[in-house]
């Protein structure tokens, strides 16, 4: 098994001032090729720190992958460190200073001169070009093993794991192959994960020698089946084997697999069957509609929407009765059906889906509590309001609201 | 120094299926806390892996605290393991299985079987009350180390870390806290990161024997100056001295501070001078009403907004001639300044904001590239629209889109 290590340096991880995101990524893009990442370390921009590292590495992982401390600024360290710890020294490369300056040059603004800077390289180390930025990426070997530093900037660092660094780690290591992971993911909303389990039963009938696992989030639980076997065709064959049984158990729940979105499968939905939507939102105030959006191509089948944060709108531009504001409230059945419908006659679409609640953490009564939402939906045919809670915290309750509003919506389109 | 270490665990982490976000927040609590993190270390399900990192912390740390691997599913194995390393046993906690009943019931829930599991713990112990969730927190202490286990469930554990762990650990090594840690960070926008370094100039003179560092994100460049002082009083005099040195140099591009959000920031200022807002949007469909309504009582301000996704929207909705989308197409100056005007008049809030463009990867031209992006405004005394060019990836094209919007509001408020 070729095993690797990721090191993410920066203090600013270590007090909590960012999420670590581009280990994700890393580990996401060796995993899928047959590396396993065993580890992932985050240390600060502190010298002795990351030669134990370094030296660790050495001893247990065939590749170490650094990312951050590459840039110009006074904090970046990873560089010299690395000069010392592979005994070689940084010499000026001609041609990355002259592609940074034309870097700068592209933009219309002069290079600062601390940009020179980035232009140092190790003398015996490879260079991965950064087509992205500044800070040219770094790549060692030494005793079998491989040592690549990247920038911490995440596009800059996907762009060299993709085109640069896992070529050369396939390439390094291809005889060590022997074998293929495959993780598969099924995707559920609408069921919490301690009933899923129960629902799915003797979990070792079903997986075998292989694995599951459960993974809770607001969006829905996600259940990830990991596999390994000789070959491909022999994990796609016992990951099929174990995704039949699963979705005999728990098929109405599961939305999608792997990296699918709730707001691409619905908008594909609606695209097959040349339907059109249009949404109204008060709690959520237009986060269903930058879901929606967030996929490129929604144009056709999105015709927009209208966020009515204020009553008067609700009223004005969608259309809601008086009448049904004094005697039900913002925050009811009747209110969510009218703003559905309200929607879908404004914007001339085949849907109108609507969402009003109280998201919090003000505006609840003991009647209404903070949470409290209906879901409203409307088309040629029938229209109608859901009822939710998604208890008091004002963002989950949101993120909860829409993946439930959109997979309302899935439900209705699948019956079409 | 009190030091400490973070563990997660989560073979989700490790093939990157999930973001470890539950470290940056742990991390963020004890640095403000006074106690530093210097390493944070993810690794697997798996025995051995969790054993050598047991062994690291009772050297080198005095506090350990893990997450994940405390749930009711067979790929939960912390428990095991603690009571392994410290040769403690599980016994069952009838007060525990009562809570974990009720918290079913009260949902109107079956309790699966599952979960009487969650009701065993280690015997020699310290239980840590889990008030959102059925896992219950584990305190154990060893020749003057801490070793905590929490939940993975974000929200679980965050309530522990507040109510529990950190007061604890205050109590515990109360009598270590000779000095203060303390952290600022400046938030700017509109401006790179080179360039604010440039601007910036000799940063020796400005921060002396303190530290600081440059984040960059979509969002903009965030500063953050770190000091370690005798007192608070002396941490605080320190951090303005600094401050104000920096304000004075790039103050125009600082919109916050720590963890201001620019929508909350914009949102007060509209609030003060007791002036309203709606927003057109076209590309970001919808994330600026989004942001904005994040905010907590953004009601009291915000009117609501209408996505106009299609062109027909931009007319029988928002009011722009079909002229100006004729001769001038719906990316356009004029378009944006029709949008802003539009949304101000149909919602009749005091100002109008509005954005159109090209968010990719589809529909650019030469003439009109990917990325292209014009800014409206719109209020009783003016209008006018800027242009942009976020660059061609649709995802962080529409954050800096949204992000410019409301530091282009946030620059006109300050003039009323």
């Amino acid at each position: 098994m070729v095993t690797a290590k990721v090191i993410s340096i920066g203090d600013e991880i270590l007090i909590g001032q960012i999420v670590n995101t581009n280990s994700a990524y890393i580990n996401k893009q060796l995993y899928s090729n047959g590396i396993k990442v065993v580890k992932v370390v985050t240390i600060g921009d502190n010298e002795k720190d990351l030669l134990d590292e370094l030296d660790d590495s050495m001893k247990n992982f065939d590749i170490t992958l650094i990312t951050g401390g590459l840039g110009p600024t006074h904090d970046d360290i990873t560089k010299p460190i690395l000069v010392k710890y592979f005994e070689d020294k940084l010499v000026l490369n001609e041609e990355i200073l002259t592609y940074v300056r034309e870097f700068f040059a592209k933009r219309n603004l002069e290079m600062p001169e601390t940009n020179i800077e980035q232009a140092m390289v190790p003398a015996n180390a490879e260079i991965i070009w950064n087509h992205n930025g500044t800070a040219p990426g770094i790549w060692i070997e030494k005793d079998n093993k491989v040592f690549a530093a990247m920038p911490g900037v995440p596009f800059e660092m996907k762009a060299m794991i993709e085109d640069d660094i896992i070529p050369k780690l396939k390439k390094k290591f291809s005889g060590r192959f022997d074998y293929v992971l495959k993780s598969k993911t099924l995707l559920t909303t609408g069921i919490g994960e301690s009933l899923l389990f129960e629902r799915i039963g003797d979990i070792n009938s079903i997986i075998g020698k292989h694995s599951m696992a459960f993974l809770p989030s607001p969006l829905g639980v996600r259940l990830r089946i990991d596999i390994k076997a000789d070959n491909l065709s022999e994990a796609e064959k016992e990951t099929a084997i174990i995704e039949e049984k699963l979705r005999a158990k728990i098929g109405e729940y599961i939305y999608g697999e792997n990296d699918d979105l709730l707001e691409d499968v619905a908008g594909r939905m609606l695209k097959e069957r040349n339907l059109t939507l249009a949404a109204a939102e008060s709690c959520t105030g237009g986060l269903l509609s930058g879901r929606i959006t967030d996929i490129p191509g929604s144009s056709d089948y999105y015709i927009g929407g209208v966020c009515a944060y204020s009553n008067k709108i609700k009223t004005s531009v969608l259309g809601v009765s008086e009448t049904t504001l004094e005697n039900h409230g913002a925050v009811s059945e009747n209110t969510a059906m009218e703003m559905a419908s309200g929607i879908r006659l404004l914007f001339g679409s085949s849907i109108g889906i609507s969402v009003t609640g109280i998201a919090g953490p003000g505006g609840g009564t003991e009647e209404k509590p903070v949470g409290l939402t209906y879901i409203g939906y409307s088309d040629d045919k029938k229209c109608f309001a859901v009822k939710w809670n998604f208890g008091d915290n004002r963002e989950r309750n949101r993120i909860r609201t829409v993946q439930a509003c959109l997979n309302l919506l899935r439900n209705e389109i699948k019956k079409k």
